[in-house]
C-alpha cells in the first residue's frame, strides 16, 4: 500500500477509502481501455463537504487526484495511471424533487443520466442530454465533459442545460455557482469555466439542471442514401422544411452491417446502400405537423434525395431503428480494437472536407477498415478505424499515430476540431495544438494555475504544465 | 490635450484618433447618465488588427482602455470617466453573408443588432437577441454583456447564440475562438470567458453568430391581472399549456399609465388593473396550434386567471401591444430621473420574494414612486424608482444608497442576483458581494490578472483590483 493511500485511509477511514485491487482496476480507467489503471486508492465521499475535505487533505499532502464519474469517457479523462487518488462521485447520487414550474432539478453529481431521465419523465419533462452510454454515465461527468450526443441539433450541448453548480476546489473551498437562476450577469460566469474542463479545475459535486418539455411525439425515419454527399444534401433539404428536427444521424453501410451482425438485427432494407440517415422529427399531435412531414417526404423521394426509406410505425419500431445507430460504438468494440476519432467541422465545410478526405484517406487508409457515423447535423463525425485481426496492438497504434496527424491537418485546414464531444483527456493531448493556438494553450495554463497552483487535480489531462 | 492622446494621435493618426470635445462627451458614457464622461481620446479602429495594435501600444505605454459599443448599457460598463482611451468598434460594422445551411453569420463587433436582424430576415432566420435598444446596441456589446431581453424564455441569453469570437488581448494577440463549430470539446471554452465580462478581459472584434429559424407566426395577447401573484399564477398555467411561449412579460399599472402618457397611447382596457401581462406564443400555420391556444384562453377566463384580455388581430396591433411593454424604460427616463434595479430570482422563489418585498418595501419606499416590470418568465424584474421632482439628485441617490442594500439583502436571502441582464459595470460594483461570494471574487481577480496583468482594460469595472 502506498504512503498516500495509507494517509487517506487513516484520515477518512475504510468506509470512504478503498485499496481493493479489483476496485483500483475498475475505477482507475474509463472506456478508453488503452491505459493501464494504477491508482493508489479510490475515495468514495458521500457529501460535498467530504469531497472538499479530501481535496484539501490531498493539497496539503501533495497527492494528485482524479475525479471520476461513470467512466464512460473515450479520451482517458478519468484514467488514473500514475498512483493518483481516484475521487469517485458514485455514492453521491441523490435526486431532488422535480420543480415543474421552474423546470429545474437539483442532483448530486453521481446521479446516473438515465436515472435523471426516468425521474423527470412523469412530469412531462426531460434533461435533454442523451446518448448511448446514458445508463452508466453520471451527471457530473456529463457536465465536466460538456457531453454531446444524439439531440445536440435540437437542444445544444450539456452546457445549455446546467443552471447551477456546487464545485469543490483543491484548496477545500466550495463554490456555489448561480443556484437556480436563469439570468445572472454579474461578471465572469464561473460555471462555464468548470463545464467541459474534465475535472482539471474543480470537482463538480452538485448541479441544478435545467429541464425541457418532452416533445408531444416524434417520428423516426431511416433512409438509404447513395453517398455521404447525398447525406449532406438531404440535411440541407430537411433543414429548410417546416418541422423541428430532433436528430439527424448518419452511418455507413459498414457500420450498419456490423451492428446488425453483432446484435442479431436486420437492416430495414433488402439492398445495401453506401450510407444511411436516421431522422427524428417532432410531430405535434394536432393535424398539420403530420401533413407537413408527409409532403416533405414525398418531395424527398420525387427529387431522388433518398434511395429508400422507412417510418417507424410504433415506439417499439422507433427504438429498433435507434439501436441501429446507437449500437454502433458498442458493436465495434465487441468486434475488435478500434481507434476512434471524433472530429467536428463547420457545417458549411463538411462537403469540401469529405471530398478531400475520401480522395486521400478513406479508400487508402493503409488497408484498415474504416467505420464512419455520427451527428452530421452538428458537423460531428466519428471515424473509427478497426485493428486488423492479424496485427499486434502496438503496431496498430504506431501506424495510427502516423496517420492521425494527416487527418488532423486536414481538419485544421477546414477550421475543424480534433474533438467534437469526447474531450481531450490523455488520448488527444498531442493533437490539441491542431485546434487550439499556442496563445490559447498558454492562457489555459495560466488559468489552470489560478485554480490549482500545485497541478494536483487531474494532472496531465488536456495539456501538460 | 493629454499626453496619452497625443501619443496615440501620433501613432495612429487623426483618421483613427479623435479628441473632439463633443466626441469625448458622447463616447465617454453609456445610458447610465450618472457619471461624467472624461476620456482622453476616442479611437475608431477599422480592423481587428488595428484594435490589436492599439491595445498593444496602450499596454506598452500603460494607458487604460475602455471598449465601447452602442453605449446602451445601464450599468456604466462603457463609461470612461478617468482619462481612459475609449476604443469604439462603431466603424467595424461589416455584415457577412448569411449561411442558410449552417444557420450562421459572421459580423464585425460594431454591427448594430437591428441591422443583423434585418440582414437575416429574408432568409427566414434571426439572431434571437431582442430588446428595446436594439436599434442602437451593437453585437460586440451584446456579447460582452451577455445581453438578455424579451425572448430569453424561448431562446436563452446571448451566450447561446455565439459560435465564434475573434478577441484582441491587451498584449496585442488576437484569439480566434471556435470559428463556426457547433461542437468543440477541447478543454476550457475561452469564448465563454469573454461573454459577459464587459470588456475587462479582451476586446471582442468579430463574431460568428448562430441563427435561429423565425417562427412561422406568433400570437400576441395582453392580459389584465389582479396582482403580481396573479401574474405568477398565469405563468404557471401557461407554462404547462401545449404551446411554445416566446415572451412572458409583465408591467404594473404605473408603468402602463406612464408609457401611455409619454407616447400618446391608450390602454387596451377601459378599466385599470394592478398588473398586466404581454404573452407571445408561437402559432404554427397548420390547424391545431390555434385550437390549443383558444382552449387554453377559454380556460384561463373560466378559472378567473385573468380579469380581461385582448389578442392582437394584425402584426400592427401586435407591435402596438409590444410598445406598451418595450416603451416603458424610455418613457420613465423621459419622465424624470430613475434609479434602476434589474434583479433575478429563482422562478420558484418569486412568489415568496414578492410577498416579502411588497410587505416591506413597495408600499413604503420612502414615498418614492416605484415602477415594476420585466421578464417575469425568466425570474427577472426591473424595479425602477423615480426621483421626486422636488428632490435634488444627490439626496435622491444618497437615499437610494441606503435602501438598495435592504433590497439586495432580500434578493440574497432568496438566492437571487443583483443583476439579471444589465451587468455590474461601475453602478453595481458595490453590490457584487450580495450575489458572488468572497471566494468567487478572489478567483475573478486572479483570472483578470492572467488576461490583463497591468489592469489596463476597462479598469474598475465589475470589481476593483
Amino acid at each position: 500500500m502506498s504512503t498516500s493511500s495509507q494517509r487517506l485511509l487513516q484520515e477518512f477511514g475504510a468506509e470512504c477509502i478503498s485499496t481493493d485491487p479489483e476496485i483500483l482496476k475498475t475505477y482507475g480507467r474509463d472506456w478508453t481501455k488503452v491505459y493501464t489503471p494504477a491508482p493508489s486508492c479510490v475515495a468514495f465521499p458521500k457529501s460535498t463537504e467530504e469531497v472538499a475535505r479530501i481535496l484539501r487533505f490531498c493539497a496539503d499532502s501533495k497527492i494528485a487526484v482524479v475525479p471520476s464519474g461513470g467512466r464512460t469517457g473515450l479520451a482517458g479523462g478519468a484514467v488514473a495511471a500514475n498512483g493518483e487518488v481516484v475521487l469517485s462521485l458514485t455514492h453521491m447520487n441523490h435526486l431532488g424533487i422535480v420543480d415543474a414550474l421552474a423546470h429545474t432539478l437539483s442532483v448530486q453529481a453521481g446521479a446516473v443520466t438515465q436515472a435523471v431521465h426516468d425521474h423527470c419523465q412523469t412530469h412531462g419533462l426531460t434533461w435533454p442530454v442523451d446518448f448511448a452510454s446514458k445508463g452508466s454515465s453520471q451527471v457530473g461527468g456529463n457536465i465536466a465533459t460538456n457531453a454531446g450526443g444524439v439531440r445536440v441539433i435540437r437542444y445544444g450541448l450539456t452546457r445549455n442545460w446546467v443552471l447551477g453548480l456546487k464545485v469543490a476546489l483543491m484548496n477545500g473551498l466550495v463554490l456555489e455557482l448561480n443556484g437556480a437562476l436563469e439570468k445572472n450577469n454579474t461578471g465572469l460566469d464561473l460555471r462555464q469555466v468548470f463545464i467541459g474542463t474534465e475535472g482539471t479545475l474543480g470537482v463538480i459535486c452538485e448541479a441544478t439542471l435545467k429541464l425541457a418539455k418532452q416533445p408531444e411525439s416524434v417520428s423516426v425515419y431511416f433512409f438509404a442514401l447513395p453517398s455521404i454527399q447525398g447525406v449532406l444534401k438531404l440535411f440541407e433539404n430537411a433543414r429548410q422544411a417546416p418541422f423541428e428536427i430532433s436528430a439527424f444521424e448518419c452511418l455507413s453501410q459498414a457500420c450498419l452491417k456490423n451492428v446488425c451482425e453483432m446484435r442479431g438485427l436486420y437492416s430495414p432494407f433488402k439492398t445495401e446502400s453506401p450510407y444511411y440517415v436516421l431522422l427524428e422529427v417532432e410531430t405535434p399531435h394536432h393535424g398539420g405537423g403530420a401533413e407537413n412531414l408527409q409532403a416533405w417526404l414525398e418531395n424527398a423521394f420525387a427529387q431522388d434525395l433518398v434511395l429508400d426509406g422507412v417510418l417507424a410505425q410504433s415506439p417499439r419500431e422507433a427504438r429498433d431503428l435507434w439501436i441501429l445507430r446507437e449500437g454502433i460504438s458498442e458493436s465495434l468494440s465487441a468486434r475488435g480494437q478500434v481507434h476512434k476519432h471524433d472530429i467536428a467541422l463547420p457545417i458549411s465545410a463538411l462537403e469540401a472536407f469529405l471530398e478531400e478526405w475520401q480522395a486521400e484517406f478513406e479508400k487508402t487508409y493503409r488497408g484498415f477498415k474504416v467505420f464512419v457515423f455520427g451527428h452530421i447535423g452538428d458537423g460531428n463525425l466519428h471515424i473509427n478505424i478497426m485493428k486488423p485481426d492479424d496485427m499486434g496492438q502496438d503496431q496498430f497504434l504506431a501506424e495510427c499515430a502516423v496517420i492521425d496527424p494527416e487527418l488532423f491537418t486536414l481538419v485544421q485546414k477546414y477550421r475543424g476540431s480534433v474533438s467534437a464531444e469526447h474531450g481531450i483527456g490523455l488520448l488527444k493531448k498531442n493533437a490539441l495544438h491542431f485546434t487550439r493556438s499556442a496563445a490559447e494553450i498558454a492562457l489555459l495554463r495560466g488559468l489552470k494555475s489560478v485554480f490549482d497552483p500545485q497541478n494536483l487535480l487531474n494532472p496531465g489531462k488536456i495539456f501538460d504544465l
